[in-house]
């Protein structure tokens, strides 16, 4: 993997600026369960995932942790070098939740070039309407919290009367049974998964932790 | 009120590039209760309000509603012209709270300028996280939903205590009561006064809605 195929705009950089940014781009490794980032208390500048997992979460005054959305290969990471924005006002913690290797662009230099470039600007403005995108979605979950209440309970149900826990179903069919759209069952299977709780293959999905599921759906 | 007032970077534009923003807006009034934009339903623009107020929210599945953030006289209004980032994956409503007045730039015109200019799409990228943080900051409340409801129960004794709904009271004394730091107790009661529920001024505070406060300490 090459630190220009994370940048789907690297053809709009001038020669000079793909040079800055390669040049700037240091090789770091992350064990798991480094602890990358906390909040603002420090700045190093954009992660670029070359392999592993980074997890993105904010923690409540008592410890208790949720979530916000994981960072894996190619992905960036805008919230390590989240003094760029001025009118960011949260803190999030980043960790390694697996073994990560990745580049740091420090800060000053993505600055710069942010300010100089409008392709890295507008790249930077899509990276962080995704990220607002993910937090929104996880929301709005908290918020009316019952769909995914709804689909673990459906889960554990239809493994019960197959005396499986696999499932052979597909997620439009889960969306017709539940009264909702196949878009809604995909992306909530994806989080399942994404916290380990099922595994999906095409046109079958694995319960791999049921006290988890059960859990949620209680 | 000017538009140039509203983009703090209005300097930083070439002379051609002001007259395009100029020569692009439209002048519009929305009497209060219009409905402006819903979610990818429409993308008409960015909206500049000159006077009023705007709110933005969410609706659940059955129709429950979250404001997520307000936008008032200066403000601009990215997500009536969402549809200019193909990131963003989700839904918000806007309605005028009050009378208002704003200035609408068609998306297409924006979206050249934020093209080509990275002083724009740096400014859009500084709104974009402010939003963010708005909306961070509301999910941090609802996941941890206890310090709203402490303070709204602190506010409601003490006006007992002393027989009035007008509280003398600075904000330092009421986060030493409650454990907390000035600035969290500031942007809270900001949020009450926002939503109506107090009104602040030098050295005190007026309880202006007191059942819905009660409520919300409940």
């Amino acid at each position: 993997m090459k630190l220009a195929d994370c940048f789907p705009i690297w053809d709009k950089l001038t020669p000079t600026e793909q040079g800055q940014l390669k040049n700037a781009a240091v090789v770091r490794n992350a064990p798991k369960g480094t602890l990358l980032h906390n909040g603002s208390a420090d700045c190093m500048g954009l992660f670029v995932i070359q392999q592993g997992q980074l997890r993105a979460f904010v923690a409540s005054p008592e410890g208790k942790e949720v979530t916000l959305y994981r960072l894996l290969e190619g992905d960036i990471c805008l919230f390590s070098a989240s003094c760029m924005f001025s009118s960011i006002q949260f803190d999030i913690t980043i960790s390694a939740e697996k073994d990560t290797r990745f580049w740091l662009i420090p800060t000053e230099v993505y600055r710069k070039l942010m300010e100089s470039s409008a392709a890295v600007a507008n790249y930077t403005n899509q990276i962080m309407a995704a990220r607002f995108s993910e937090v929104m979605w996880l929301m709005e979950q908290v918020m009316w919290s019952s769909f995914d209440r709804r689909l673990a309970a459906f889960l554990l149900e239809e493994c019960n009367l197959d005396g499986n826990t696999t499932l052979r179903i597909t997620h439009e069919k889960i969306a017709s049974h539940m009264g909702s759209a196949r878009e809604v069952v995909s992306r909530m299977l994806n989080y399942f998964q994404s916290e380990g709780m099922v595994a999906l293959s095409r046109g079958s999905i694995a319960i791999t932790d049921p006290p988890r599921l059960a859990q949620l759906a209680d």
